[in-house]
């Protein structure tokens, strides 16, 4: 990678500013360039992009975030299909979803050729995501054009290549995090994989243990603990929890020495190596991402010294340095959204007169720091009318709702609050107390803006303020639709009446904002809220690849029969296979692979671990694949405890 | 506490170096009163003794192990006497538990005079761990004097200070470790409390959303969620995943929307809350513990500034010092047990000619290091017949044992053995199979003890030859009763043969420490066990309250009812109440209070989490207090979850 270094930098406007007959347009690419390297370093991208004017500009335009909302819409449209698809929850003809499918694989082909356009073509052949996309796109259009032929042909088809859509979400430029944590997770896999090793020795050691102590012959005429297959996994079972008592309970019936046993396996297995597990994961995963924040930092300082260099003017016998009025233009292009103040206040952190390469260096750290402006402006009102707003009895209410008494009164009425929505919305009394409540919680913000400067009471981290007043507004449109759907004697609609009530729940969770200790809790947990999604989107990944095998695996094997049905398959969900199953007794036959949505809730219910099993069997019993393709669920959800402390 | 300077300390058997007259008798006072001091830093023990020479002698006395385990001795009687009390494991006459315990109380009440003399009196009775010694061995003595009155005269008597006997494990002087982690714990409790009222809110509100969106009224002619109490039960009980997907299938089986509902309940509050409680308890608990060890590291320097202040000289114009001869001198007093050697090593880490004070401090450390002192030995064969030893046979033979393949070998046979272990032990060649394999371990051995130095093979640190040894050597002596018993045609006993199947299968368990990296996870666990067994106690001590508890509580309440039994009361456990409960059905009957050990099985259940509601509701169905006995213990699963990492 080539690193154009400015020779004699000059200023278009300033004729002053070119000293040695430089020109206005290298002047404003070099600007550009600079503004692109600062960018990237505040953002962490980590992209060799051509340095050519042309690339520069094509590369500023890859980065603009309607290109990539764009992309991410796409994405979601991709995935989103598998409603559409076969097992549909939403039945829609083949050239809908053909259709919508060709049109984000033209989407995903713009994105990749605009970047093939902005980086170096030897780098991107090199990078393996590139060649992820490439290939994604190729199978699924061989795929796609398969299932077609086959489906006009009236064939049996399978779109296998929807395994690979969760896929791009990890390859695309905008799926750095993603790809992190990915990286992270490998890495850390070998430590992982050898308390895994001692983890299933024990297990298999503890199973020939109970294979002969505790083989039983025969309780209520059912083998016990005879197969030593059947032993691991019911042992296997028992370190999830999922099975305990019950597993124990003939041996102890038997003698409570066996009870023994099962505690020492209990506390062996589940406690002492689930927690070694925990550990490795833990320490694994944080040394690694150490790492990975590690090369981060080293590559934003490189950016930083390539903008440095492309913008520095070399005095005689003196350090090179970036003269502020250049540096004035670098942070107008890179954020042109901040105020004067906020770039002077910048500027003076580092108090050198014209930036030496250290002081420059901080500046994308600097950038990342949010300012909050907090400007004293006198209330809008007191401007217009301040005979009145100054008056005695003004005062005497702005002191009132500032006082702690009013945050107190507020809570107790959301305290009544929530005993009347507990109890019976049919008594007249208490619809009627809804209007009650909302005026007053109206009245409560109609208060506070008279009190508060408007501008400062909705400002971007006034966070419980916006809450507070959108569920407010929300909730009188809301119930003010409602009473006029009733009023003019329609059919009052579940759906409005149940928007409603959430939102005249969720008014009750400003209580927590009043107490200093849950406010701290709460906003600890929103800063870490990116770290959290990061990670929804890797589970959704894991997820959506399961879904899509066991949907063409098990589509149709379990059938889901209405309440009011009175089919005798109903009994069996449909299957002979599950007669007389747990699984059948339990009833479960909602939990199938028949549409994409009820194989998420199914997954979600194997994460949950309690009763896996259960459903496993079930499934075991129409086919015995079934064991491998949802076994490894269960240490996704290991995995997904191990790695929240991280 | 008055700290005597010693002024002019003198060497009984050498008056050369008792300078100004000093006495000898002051000279060996001065050196006991030092020891008890290094040795208090060693251990950390944080007593303040009096400094009289007889209340020295007296402490060291009562520092003396034998006293320890003694008293620990007691505590396990006075603890395992609920096995023979009522309701009975083993029943016992009432004079003789009567009489135990009272032996124990003595033992106690010894105990804690013998400590009062020790220290001063005012500081006796200043400490709170003593007053609360007194007062259970008061509670107790008056209890047991009720019980016995009431017994006599054939009345209900309730012994309620079996309650308080737990609390003496953490009451005496040697509690330190439990005492600290209970400090620990406690002082993290205000933290915990808060994300603990934020999580009750959330569910609250939750269950507040549940009673209006998913009052379905029926599900099989049986209300589902209609009652807001058993709602946030029931919700309560998906936190800890035990209900979970049953809870969920109505609504779910009326509407995918509502399974949305439960899948973000459980987001929240399993993942989310449960991990922010971790984090918390973790956090806190990490941060009070580190305070802990920070004032034990104060309280150490300060005893050994303590200790080196009485043993100091004075030279005229130079700082005080510790000459090597009483350095000497107090060693041997400290550790008798180390030799000359390691002795000259400490003294020369310190590498100034006399010990000033900064080099003095760090005995207490120093004294802590473990040193492992590897002799090269020639072996004691070599001495005994060296042209044979050194012979080219003899050496072909030690190049191969040490050899790597000799080891795999032996992993190969531990495999082979594993496999032969797991088929049917009724096969001729199969029993007669275990002589070869014990030959087989025998002789290794052998071979091992041939090539190797034996004192070294055995030496404290190899933790893995002495496992192999005795393991080998106890299946030896145990499969040849075993066959002794069988050939003499005497009935041959169960437990013989379980035995000797341990030992069989605890050899497989060698095959861990061939792989390094096994090892080191092994090792690692090994090291971390002290602060297990300190958590193991803080359980137990948790785990014999509530039993105790609910044994008065619920004995006789559940009643189990063998195999072979056919009264008709089998089939609700004894208890009408419990007709056509799942606790019925599910067979699990024996989960009672009926005695020590099934409540302490009992409870470690209810930790185990899944189906403890199902127990819990059986319970429930008898008498509703029971709702709040048990209901903590879920809780004190979470802690036991939070604090394993710590």
């Amino acid at each position: 990678m080539s690193d154009p270094e400015p020779e004699d930098p000059g200023a278009p406007g300033k004729p002053d500013r070119v000293p040695n007959g430089g020109n206005p347009d290298k002047y404003k690419e070099d600007l550009d360039l600079a503004a692109v390297y600062v960018s990237d370093a505040q953002y962490n991208r980590n992209i060799y992009f051509d340095t050519t004017p042309q690339a520069v500009r094509l590369y500023q335009l890859y980065n603009h975030w309607v290109l990539k909302v764009l992309l991410y819409f796409f994405i979601l449209v991709n995935l989103g299909l598998a409603v559409f698809e076969e097992p549909a929850v939403i039945t829609t003809p083949i050239w809908a979803t053909m259709g919508a499918e060709l049109l984000c694989l033209l989407a995903f082909t713009i994105r990749l050729v605009h970047y093939a356009k902005v980086i170096p073509r030897d780098k991107f052949w090199k990078d393996p995501k590139n060649i992820c996309i490439i290939v994604i796109l190729m199978l699924t259009l061989i795929d796609m054009i398969i299932y077609g032929a086959l489906k006009s042909a009236n064939c049996h088809a399978l779109r296998w290549s929807r395994v690979l859509r969760p896929l791009l979400l990890v390859n695309v430029t905008e799926g750095r995090q993603l790809r992190r944590a990915f990286r992270s997770i490998r890495n850390a896999l070998p430590q992982i994989f050898y308390v895994f090793l001692l983890f299933m020795f024990s297990v298999l050691i503890f199973s020939l243990m109970a294979l002969k102590l505790l083989g039983l012959k025969t309780i209520n005429g059912a083998p016990y603990f005879t197969n030593y297959l059947d032993i691991v996994f019911d042992l296997y079972v028992l370190v999830t929890t999922a099975n305990s008592p019950d597993v124990m309970m003939p041996a102890y019936n038997a003698s409570f020495i066996f009870a023994i046993f099962f505690i020492l396996y209990i506390l062996i297995n589940t406690y002492i190596f689930m927690s070694v597990f925990l550990a490795v994961v833990y320490n694994n995963y944080k040394k690694y991402l150490k790492e990975e924040v590690r090369q981060l930092v080293r590559a934003r300082r490189h950016k930083m010294a390539r903008a440095f260099a492309v913008l520095q003017e070399r005095q005689e016998g003196a350090e090179p340095v970036v003269i502020q009025e250049r540096w004035n233009q670098l942070i107008r292009l890179v954020r042109p959204d901040i105020s004067n103040s906020h770039r002077e206040l910048l500027w003076s952190v580092c108090d050198d007169k014209n930036q030496g390469k250290v002081a420059f260096m901080q500046l994308a750290d600097l950038l990342n720091i949010e300012v909050i402006t907090l400007k004293s402006r006198p209330h809008p009102l007191q401007g217009l009318c301040p005979a009145l707003y100054l008056s005695a009895p003004s005062r005497l209410l702005c002191r009132l709702v500032q006082h702690r008494a009013f945050v107190i009164t507020y809570d107790l009425i959301i305290l009544v609050n929530a005993v009347f929505i507990g109890l019976d919305e049919e008594n007249q009394v208490i619809a009627n107390s809804e209007w009650v409540f909302l005026s007053l919680y109206l009245l409560e913000i109609l208060l506070k803006l008279y009190v508060f400067e408007p501008r400062g009471f909705f400002s971007k981290h006034n966070f419980w303020n916006w809450f507070d007043t959108i569920i407010v507004v929300s909730a009188l449109v809301a119930t003010v639709v409602n009473s006029a759907v009733k009023s003019a004697g329609v059919y009052s609609s579940r759906q409005i009446l149940d928007i409603v009530f959430i939102l005249r729940v969720l008014r009750l969770i400003r209580v927590v904002d009043s107490i200093q200790r849950f406010r701290a809790i709460i906003n600890t947990l929103i800063r870490i809220g990116p770290a959290i999604l990061t990670f929804g989107q890797l589970i959704i990944v894991v997820y959506y690849i399961f879904a899509m095998v066991g949907m063409e695996l098990f589509k149709g094997k379990v059938k889901f029969y209405g309440d009011d049905s009175v089919d005798p398959a109903k009994a069996f969900c449909g299957n002979r296979l599950l007669e007389g199953t747990d699984f059948a007794k339990l009833n479960y036959c909602k939990n199938n692979f028949n549409n994409v949505v009820s194989s998420f809730i199914l997954l979600v219910e194997l994460t949950v671990v309690n009763q896996w099993h259960d459903i496993l069997w079930g499934k075991k019993h129409l086919i015995q694949k079934k064991v491998k393709s949802t076994d490894s669920v269960p240490q996704g959800h290991w995995l997904w405890h191990a790695s929240n402390p991280a």
